[in-house]
């Protein structure tokens, strides 16, 4: 399926970025903000991959991944001053990440016959992890944790793939509904600043 | 042994509290509360097979584990000024849940023929990893390295259980004294205040 | 390979004594202070073998490592006041520790039949991931994302193993050859306070 793949390069691609700027606001050297770049684009996928038994984990199969990771990264390390006019339309390319790296992960969890709550934690662990390690390597609490609609998208992602993977629709169908539904989300919680209720103290 | 499955899942549902409450006083949104209620419970299980080499980890072949975790996650998130009388009481079952973690954990290192500190260790691990995963998502070093002798008793159940199996003690027993002894100790550390010697500086 | 063994084994204790006086530094207690020296000599390497699918972990096939790792934490615990004279000659056998951790972990990738960039990243994970879990568990930004050419040395000796073992160079001279340039790379580094290039803010 290869506009999935070339989504998932893009999504990846996106992730490395936001990571290697989180490196970089955190003045961290080169090395650092290709860590944070690899495992922010990697670390969800691999997370799950760990999960399920399967190893190497996907980005060492098919180390494209981590060629534009590391791409990524050295761009933005050496060109982030002038390259400040992408972080706007940087959201778009994460939304279509976000939508394909949980349609990817509930998909794999599927194949490997997980029942409900384990695969729509399989989306969303590949959509998230990697930013939440991004974030504890950054010492700092997961963004995801704490103020961020995100997670709501890809959980709604998921559950609609687990539910249309029961009835007769075809699995490309099926993960292109599911992925678009992850990318709506996202770009209207942008646009409107949706949040999840927070407890009352 | 139903016996052992019962209070693992006391213990799931007293560390998911935990998790729970943890994430409410991190001011988190009720995805994060949730995110903490799961790991809290089950990262130290998780963290166990993925050493072990056992995939799907425990809780996606059972996903009890899971559902129990999210619905006590559900309940202190919105109820949980309701539930503070739970508190005190919630230290118990939390004794529970950590002798019953130790055994399984150190129980499952048995069966797959591990050495006398790598047992002992799967049995700490399992019973204290979880909480530790909590500590750094909410950006704190975990507790368990600082102030608490929970760990000393998980150390003494799981090499007890190591002991007994090298005899002719029913397994069966040998589980339930390890994890009266883990229990034991923890209750009589809150009471009396217990703290491990710390280096001088 | 007997020479391998021994560094291997010298590196493990290097490794463990740095995350023993992390410990201590951080106030943590005997238990804290164990679990820092363990996971600081053993955790880049568990996290090799879990990402290469190899289970259990190296050190829980041959428990010399952790052995060596308690070892050293408990001296350390209770002698380091006594032992501080040995802080600056602990960075010798920390580069020792360096180049042996790199050339065991790309020359295992290799084994695995990895590609070049996953079999780099294997050495340079099994040589510091322990570290930075060790920073993690303290609170803080791992050391080496910030301001080390440490893992600089780490990917040099890594690319110059993998580069080696595409010729008909003996696989042991190779190994040799790359764990003296880590090595050396880093002692070079220590006398000359080389720092890698950061981001302009």
């Amino acid at each position: 399926m290869n506009l999935l793949y070339t989504l998932d390069l893009i999504g990846t691609a996106a992730f490395a970025a936001s990571g290697a700027w989180a490196g970089i606001r955190r003045k961290m050297d080169l090395f650092g903000v290709l860590v944070l770049a690899v495992v922010t684009a990697t670390g969800g996928g691999t997370l799950r991959d760990i999960l399920l038994g399967d190893s190497p984990p996907f980005c060492f199969k098919d180390e494209t991944y981590l060629y534009i990771s590391i791409a990524v990264g050295l761009g933005i390390f050496f060109f982030h001053r002038r390259l400040v006019f992408l972080q706007h339309p940087l959201l778009y390319f994460d939304a279509i990440g976000l939508g394909t790296f949980v349609v990817i992960g509930t998909g794999k969890a599927l194949d490997y016959h997980m029942g409900f709550i384990g695969a729509v934690m399989m989306g969303v662990i590949t959509a998230t992890a990697g930013g939440a390690v991004r974030d504890v390597l950054s010492n700092q609490i997961p963004l995801i944790l704490r103020k961020e609609v995100y997670a709501s998208a890809c959980l709604a992602g998921g559950a609609l793939l687990f539910l249309l993977h029961q009835t007769s629709v075809d699995p490309r169908a099926a993960a292109l509904v599911a992925a678009l539904t992850v990318i709506g989300l996202r770009l209207l919680a942008i646009r409107h600043n949706w949040a999840l209720p927070r407890a009352r103290s």
